[in-house]
Parts: structure tokens; sequence; C-alpha cells
């Protein structure tokens, strides 16, 4: 899959910005000479989490709202990567703020890109084990609706109206073929503090 | 999961905009009457298609360059549905423009949703069988390069360091489900001409 030459940026620029958001253009030029100006997101250079906390026959779930939707949507615990921190420490920090759970087992199930045409962030997907509870305050504006959902059924998850989210049924997928494999247990695991 | 009442929208604002991009900044007060402000892409009302073209035992897959990231991506073929197109002829349509295939079976897998916090846009994932070589002018900057993939090793695919994204991490396990499912054949599905 190396045949491909990738193309020349010939120019950044910002064409716009807001609080959040800083959108570029840029301008290629690909191996066969054609130019192309797309917009892109400015990579921000901050990665996120999602944490798949086990505790007992049940992951952990919560229901938030999405400006984008207008609507509750049910899905994993998430978060930014705060600087400084590894993947762990924000999956465990997430946790706590979001469900009052902490961890003492992640395991990583790898990363997952949102359309690549546009961001360039990557979302780090863990699994949490051994839980305690220890609450952290987050910034959440109303408490966030805890769901305790059994692992026997996660693939009834696809038939929930309000989970519909790419990242969320990457993870789902993720988690049952991990909880699949024989060899689960002996995963290579980090121990956090 | 109905317990949560939704915030009321008290304003709504363009605070940025570009060639392709508008961001609304969006003030919130929750139930429990906190306000906030968030950021948001405007709604486009535009939907996406993505498809899972079947030729013999394998899918049909193209490499394309994605500016986010700097990179070749590994993915499934997709794109906007435009006014007035049913997903179904989106699909075909696509398919035409990317791989030079059209189709006489469609199937729906469902919809995607992409970070709703910040999005509003849904992707049909459908299935497409029967297909027949028709070229239609896309606007690809550079000839895609198309793989053929086994379905017999769909989860092969979560090794590839090319195949990273949500929605086609999706799209692969909803496919793999479905052909897992012996009543596969006799799914509901539509014909397009």
């Amino acid at each position: 899959m190396s045949a491909l030459k990738k193309p020349q940026i010939l120019r950044i620029a910002e064409v716009a910005s807001s609080r959040l958001f800083t959108i570029q253009s840029v301008q290629l030029r690909f191996s066969n000479g054609v130019e192309r100006v797309y917009e892109r997101m400015k990579p921000a250079g901050r990665e996120a989490v999602m944490i798949l906390a086990l505790e007992g026959d049940n992951v952990l779930m919560i229901e938030e709202f999405a400006v984008g939707i207008e609507g509750y949507e049910l899905g994993f615990p998430k978060g930014l990567i705060d600087p400084g921190e590894t993947p762990e420490q924000a999956a465990v920090r997430e946790l706590k703020e979001e469900v009052g759970m902490g961890a003492e087992k992640l395991t990583s199930l790898g990363q997952v890109t949102m359309a690549p045409s546009y961001f360039s962030s990557r979302m780090h997907i863990l699994v949490a084990e051994n839980l305690y509870p220890e609450w952290l305050t987050g910034d959440e504006p109303e408490p966030l609706v805890i769901h305790r959902w059994p692992v026997s059924r996660l693939i009834d998850l696809l038939s929930h109206p309000q989970f519909q989210e790419a990242r969320n049924i990457s993870a789902m997928f993720l988690l049952r073929e991990w909880l699949s494999k024989p060899s689960q247990a002996s995963t290579l695991s980090e121990e956090v503090g």
C-alpha cells in the first residue's frame, strides 16, 4: 500500500477561527500535478480517550447531551488527554469525573481516527478493570446519568436509538472481540496507581 | 432513558465561517438552571453514505489521501447524498465514481453519527451486491487505488495501519455481523435501477 506518492503541501493558511475551532485551507499538489485546496481543522495536538469500564458483568455507560444532534447520547465515558498525562492516566481521571470510579488495570484496545480528511485527532480506546469508587469534580453542566449495560448483551446496543456514534460502535465491537478471546485475561496490560 | 429533560436553547449565533464550515455558538440552559455556551458545526442538512460493495468473496476498498492526517487512508467508498437522491441512489453513484461499479441490490445496515457534540451529520451504511461495471466521472484529484479485501479476513483490517477510522471500523464490524447471519440472504432489501 505504499505505491502512492503523497501530495506536496504548497501552502497552509488560517481561514476562520472561533473559541474552539481553527479552520485551515491547505493547498496541495498531487503527484500527477493536479492542485487542490482543501479545508481542515487545525491539528490540535491533543488526543482523547474512551473508557470501557468493566464492573462485574456490566460495562459502565453515560447519557450526555450532545448539542450537535440536540439530543441525549448513550455512550462510553470519554475525554481529552490533558498535557502531561498518559492515555491511562487520562482514562482514570475521566472515569472519576464522569462515573465516580477509579481503575487499577487499563488495557489498550487501540486507537481510532474520525473523518481524517478533516481532523487529525485520535482517540485511544481502553478497557478499565478493578474499579474502586472515587469522585473527581468534572465540568459537566448537569449530573451524567450512569447506566450499567450487561456485556453479554453488547450487540443489543446497536438497536438502541441513542447509541449511534461511530467511535462508540467501534469501541463496543472491539470490547466484544476482546472479551471473546480466551487469551483476554493474559493480555499485556498496564497497572496504574 | 427518557428521564432527562432536554436543555433549552436560548440563542444560536454564527461565530466563524469558511468556504466549507460554519461554526455556531449555542447558548443552553440545562433543566437544573445551569447555562453553558457550546460551539458546534452548523447542521448542514446533508447526509452521507458508505458502501460495502461485495464482489465475489471480496469487499471493495479504496485508498485515498486524507489531508487531516496528511496520509493515505484505507476505507470503504463514501460520499455525500446529493439533493433529491435517496441513500441507495447516492450509494450507486458514489460506487460508479470511486470504483467504477454500479450495483443492483442495496441493503441498509443502519446509520452512524460522528461526534454528535459537534456535528449533526449522519452516514448511512449500505451493502451493495450484484455489481456491474460502469464508470462515472467523479471529482477525485488522482485516481483512487482500489483494493479487494477478502470478507473472510475482515477482522484483519484492524491491524492494518491505514485502517483506523471509526466509521470504517463500525462498517466493517456491521458487515461481519450481517454476513454471519444465516437470514442474511432474505434480509429486506431494495432493488434500484
